[in-house]
């Protein structure tokens, strides 16, 4: 356990943290504390890190087949087989570089201009424009009010002839609401009967809380042809330097987005598909021992939050974000994320970005040590006090 | 010496090749030789593979600036200052993931639909598609007769009102053709006065052969705004499997060409932005060792096809490619291709992809040990003086 954990328990400290994060931590003064990108402050797992270094000993850093490492697309398939619970081949899985290139890839391979798609919003804010960059419409569609669940009424309300796709992050991000079975089931139904398409980004679908399972819709009957399935390595196995990621789809749509892909990228590196193979074949332990550490640093930050009047937080089942509404201390998102950042060092991601709905909120990384998000916390409680009295 | 050139001269046997170039040799038999796709069987420069391990150890592969990693940019910048003799700074350059990715970015940063563009033929197969899917015209001018040199006469004829780009490679994949300092600034000098951009692929700018010195179009007074010019790693130094490159051009494009990436890949990996720093930076010894290496593959190459009658193949003047005209043997190039492969186990990419002027060519690459050399040199004249004779 010791071994495996070490990401976890060897917490960086601060000047690490600038030199090793300069993208998330850029800027940011002596004493600053990062709760902005959505990055962890963890290293990857040993054997994530071993992985790319035997790469490279063993001279395995040259072009592979344009279709994938077959020992990766492999270990795909197996674990969306056992994680989760799809029935899928290696032809149904596209290698890419990181989830974002899945994602575009998915609105250039799917929408044609006129389509209309439906996202249920707050969601992770480049979705928005990789659709309507494609030429489609988009139909917003907001989760409901008390804890960010499906809205399945409003969603079918909005689907017209011209509805192609809808769009959910599970667990989401920001919001960290995890998509129960049932409601999931609700959606498949409506997508079967209207013959729809569902992107579902699942980049942290090994983050649930409290005896949470994450649950895929591509593993429902009928929906296997239906669903693109997006996900990726650098936010939970802290590799976000090593560009690498997956989309699972029909074969028909994997076929458009390789022969897309291709042109502009190549192919992901070698390293990064050999260092993904070992994420998903042997990091399990790391993983059970990161959740774990994230469950706590989410109490911790949300009892503290809880704590505070004038701030509601839902308790994020998954992730590792909290998304409290502070509109009733702040003027609005912008003012209190500067505020925070301008008089308490503490970066943090203004909501009005993930979309409808959003607006009021903070997004908060607690994927840090623990002394980082109790010293998050107290700064975060002070701020509020003070603004909540003025 | 000894230490920088191992990369050469610690040329693998053929098993290490099928396993650590699997896509070279995809397919091929026991004794198979490679010659098709353009990939060197030599592993990088040790101090490339020490960069890459030390970055993981080091915990240094997260994200960095959305710009680029600053000693990568600052690399670049030196580089094409002191090598390129071009005069820029870091905000003219882009790192991209692989030169494939600089040139697609380019297609869609500067080309509308209904622009003409201008490409110098035989060239690197892609790019065809990459103008053409952006909606572009493309008018074919295929290279001088006499040793696959502009025909600068020929160039400005095909040029209207509508042309927006000319698209050279330089050195020439596949001819192996090094531009001369004379015709770059003729077509500098087309370029200015019609207001045209020149895309210049540079790949193989450090591989010119009889005392040859490489000239980019970027350096001459005037170009450096109308010049995009391309740059790469897995080529030269053998990284095809850490996907980087970079795009120079003037900031506007620059920028438009950052925007256009970000949603679709973010950004290159941070590993591979450190190792091609270390690339440019300390491996100029290697550099030099691989290039003398190459010029003497290319002269037993050549030597060897120079005695065949019925076959035409100007002494490649850089680049690791040799590109004989087949066509007074064979019907036609991709039946020579076949032929050579299924008969001989050789491998070779049929000179018709590489547009008009590469019929009846095969593309040759002679980036691998002598012994594999002086046998592939032995099986493609024996397979000639067969088919020459029927």
């Amino acid at each position: 356990m010791e071994a495996v954990s070490k990401g976890v328990l060897r917490g960086p400290h601060r000047s690490q943290l600038w030199t090793k994060r300069p993208r998330k931590y850029h800027g940011l003064g002596e004493g600053g504390i990062s709760l902005g990108l959505a990055e962890i402050d963890f290293d990857a797992p040993d054997l994530v890190e071993k992985a790319v270094i035997d790469a490279v000993i063993n001279g395995e850093y040259h072009y592979v087949d344009v279709k994938g490492l077959p020992e990766f697309l492999q270990a795909v398939v197996n674990r969306c087989e056992k994680y989760n619970h799809m029935n899928i081949e290696v032809e149904n899985v596209l290698p890419t570089v990181g989830a974002m290139n899945g994602i575009w890839l998915t609105s250039r391979a799917v929408l044609k201009p006129e389509d209309e798609v439906i996202i249920v919003s707050p969601i992770y804010g480049p979705i928005f424009g990789h659709m309507t960059s494609a030429g489609a419409r988009v139909i917003v569609c907001p989760a409901r009010d008390d804890g960010y669940h499906l809205d399945l009424d409003d969603i079918e309300k909005r689907i017209s002839k011209q509805t192609k796709m809808i769009v959910i992050c599970n667990p989401n991000n920001p919001t960290g609401a995890v998509y129960t079975k049932g409601e999931l089931e609700g959606l498949a139904d409506v997508a079967r009967r209207k013959k729809i398409y569902v992107f579902s980004d699942e980049l942290y679908d090994t983050l649930t809380y409290d005896g949470r399972r994450h649950v895929s819709i591509a593993s429902f009957s009928g929906m296997e042809d239906l669903t693109i399935t997006v996900n990726g390595f650098s936010k939970t196995y802290g590799m976000s330097g090593l560009r690498i990621g997956y989309a699972v789809a029909n074969k028909k749509i994997i076929d458009r987005m390789r022969k897309l892909n291709g042109p502009i990228v190549i192919q992901p590196g070698t390293i990064e598909q050999k260092a993904a193979a070992v994420a998903l074949n042997e990091c399990d332990e790391w993983m059970r021992c990161f959740r774990s550490h994230c469950e706590k640093m989410r109490n911790i930050l949300c009892d503290a939050l809880d704590r505070l009047e004038n701030v509601s937080c839902p308790r994020p089942e998954g992730t590792f974000f909290a998304f409290p509404d502070l509109s009733k201390v702040f003027k609005n998102d912008r003012e209190a994320a500067s505020l925070l950042e301008g008089e308490y060092n503490i970066r943090t991601s203004s909501g009005s970005g993930y979309g409808k709905g959003g607006e009021g909120h903070l997004r908060l990384v607690f994927a840090a040590t623990q002394e980082i998000i109790q010293e998050a916390a107290i700064r975060i409680s002070r701020a509020i006090t003070k603004f909540a009295d003025n």
